[in-house]
């Protein structure tokens, strides 16, 4: 399956297929110096399947974790480029998760103003929503997404097969984002999520992902600033990023991921109490946690810092029926009272 | 004088006024919060006038000198933002020179993914030519400009004031962006630089700086991204950074100053003998150098990381008439030649 994105000049393919990456040289243009950012999570025999089709293939690896999405490694891959004769007209290939792209992405973003990268997304939740949109952050003092940039990848390569090796925790997890989809966009993903098994599931995903990114991408073209519609995609993260950075700041080893933390916070901006029970029969389903396990008084610490806010109120994203969320503004007040449940 | 750069939805005004830095609030709107970037270069007495006008002013000082174009400057920055609790509608003003702009800009185009900034250029240097155009960069392991984006700021406000706190050094540093402004497209500020004497130069600064600012401004509106003609404004740029990065990597407290780097790079780039000899004149005139003080090595090795480089060819610009520069491919053993003198 294939989906184009159409952003004028900086349109780009999306493949959606298993077995993909084994193809990737057939797809994009590795005849060139390639920087391969993954992270110590990925398989090795994975990456070197890629730096294979290289014609000079390089490889970056960071540490596994949302503590990587860091100033210090994009400054570290950064130096790798340089260092290694990188120019304008070389590329970078991010194998992994949602870090593994933001890093890859952001440092593709500023090298030398600019050069182009392609996304290899191997989690649920880059494959189903982060792979695509050019949204590319670091993470700063405990608060997530304070820096980054807005960078098309040149093409973007899902192959389902990579998520045969993620824990199934790690594959809940990407989930909640198919959730989220399904809850402000796409009446038809959250039917297949609420119809489907568990172990039916793998079957589907072709369909599963194609649904999503083509929902995401429809949003994109129409708004790829984030002024109006795109504001949907942030549905749950207001309070999700918050529960996020509060584990992040406790360097929990037991930190909640990043999926877990956006479900649990969709839930207080659910408008009605039938639809709270069907997402919850879903999240118990797939296994995602129901209750989050930091204080409020934490959680909405790191909500005061939230890119979101304007002044004393936030823009978030309430839903009463599936496939149609809307923006709200809502007072500090009236968070607190939501975190506090 | 009035300029406005013509960028559609992103074009603004630039502001060319002595005593225009007392006046800002009238110019651009301050009524938020506002991070004034500065350097221990900038008088304090001019950073208070501006904080002032703000409604919530902070400020940020960095270290006088190229040092301070790091990531670690620009780290430190945005967790002044973040700490201030700066959101997406507030601004950074950069009041200092290219540096300062530099560090400023990025920072601005990178926390929550860009806000505003704008330009308040109080060197020679930037007011002849940084100031506009929004390329903004950080040097990395002694290489200049390896990180940046593309920027522009919102509005910028000239005062030549400003530039009567400068060193004669200084002062004739920036002049020589002028003299590659002169050489690459405006045979009038040319003549101007020529005709001349030092010590008429302060009446007829306003002029000059808008006859250098109208031209960049018409190269940037015609090719922003930087992929044709505003080649040009890299006149002197292959070469000179190369000696430049030299100073910075030897940490020398005597290394040169950035205009004086490129007015030694523009030196080989001249088509003409009589040309040379001309432009030798005005150099020697306002007092830049005419001899570049490092070994030919190691010059040659930081150019062989510029981001002008495509495998083993270099896009320079050369000049045989004033006002008419283009842009021409060489490779590194006539550049070797010509750093070689």
């Amino acid at each position: 399956m294939k989906l184009t994105m159409d952003l004028g000049a900086r349109s780009y393919h999306i493949i959606i297929k298993r077995g993909s990456l084994k193809n990737a040289g057939a797809l994009g243009n590795l005849h060139r110096k390639v920087m391969v950012v993954s992270d110590s999570g990925v398989p090795k025999t994975r990456v070197n399947a890629l730096l294979k089709q290289c014609a000079e293939g390089y490889s970056f690896v960071l540490p596994r974790g949302e503590a990587s999405k860091s100033v210090e490694s994009w400054q570290a891959l950064q130096s790798a480029l340089l260092a290694n004769g990188f120019g304008r007209d070389d590329a970078i290939a991010a194998l992994g998760g949602g870090m593994v792209g933001d890093v890859a992405g952001f440092a593709a973003a500023s090298y030398l103003r600019g050069i182009e990268w392609m996304q290899f997304p191997t989690t649920t939740l880059a494959q189903l929503d982060a792979c695509i949109g050019g949204r590319v952050s670091l993470n700063l003092d405990h608060t997530k997404n304070v820096l980054g940039a807005l960078h098309q990848p040149g093409l973007v390569v899902v192959d389902p097969d990579a998520l045969k090796t993620l824990t199934p925790r790690q594959y809940a997890s990407g989930l909640a984002e198919a959730l989220k989809i399904g809850l402000v966009g796409s009446s038809e993903v959250f039917s297949l999520l609420e119809t489907l098994e568990p172990d039916e599931l793998d079957a589907g995903l072709e369909r599963l992902i194609y649904l999503c990114l083509r929902y995401v991408k429809g949003v994109v073209e129409r708004d790829e600033a984030g002024v109006g519609e795109r504001r949907l995609l942030g549905f749950g993260h207001t309070i999700g990023q918050g529960i996020e950075a509060a584990g992040l700041a406790r360097s929990a080893s037991d930190a909640l991921l990043h999926g877990e933390c956006v479900a649990l916070g969709m839930l207080p901006m659910l408008e009605s109490r039938t639809l709270e029970r069907r997402v919850k029969a879903v999240m118990r389903k797939y296994g995602l946690p129901l209750k989050q396990p930091y204080p409020a008084e934490e959680v909405l610490r790191y909500i005061g810092r939230d890119q979101r806010r304007h002044g004393n109120s936030y823009k978030v994203v309430r839903v009463k029926t599936p496939g149609r969320g809307y923006v709200e503004d809502i007072d500090s007040e009236e968070l607190r009272l939501m975190v506090e449940g």
